[in-house]
């Protein structure tokens, strides 16, 4: 597997935890040392290990934010 | 690879398009005929390939609102 290079520049907020310890998390992080974007995604402990997830730019977050303010939830 | 059913029941919302005419969306969608779940996903046009997301429950879709609604963006 080829190695990921990632920074966790601000942990935002976390969506959920599983049984397993895994959390499902808000976070603004730079892959490979681009500029920074959103990611919604599932965590291990400690940020150890990364599960599957998407990225979002802040046009796209705002966007879902719209979305959901708009949903009956 | 292995064949994945699935039946998009609610088309929500769409977050973004790209210049290759996909599209990220949030759906309602069924997972081989089990209890539907939010999905945040990128599709290609008119739903005929799709591209990496992740699922969330009504409970977290809540959560995520909440975090939205609390940032300033």
């Amino acid at each position: 597997m080829a190695n990921i290079n990632y920074e966790i520049l601000k942990t935002i907020g976390e969506i959920s935890d599983s049984n397993k310890g895994w959390t499902k998390e808000l976070n603004l992080i730079s892959w490979n040392n681009r500029e920074p974007k959103y990611d919604l995604r599932d965590w291990a402990p400690e940020h150890e290990k990364m599960g599957k997830g998407i990225t979002l730019t802040g046009k796209e977050l705002r966007k879902l934010k719209e979305i959901l303010n708009e949903m009956d939830i």
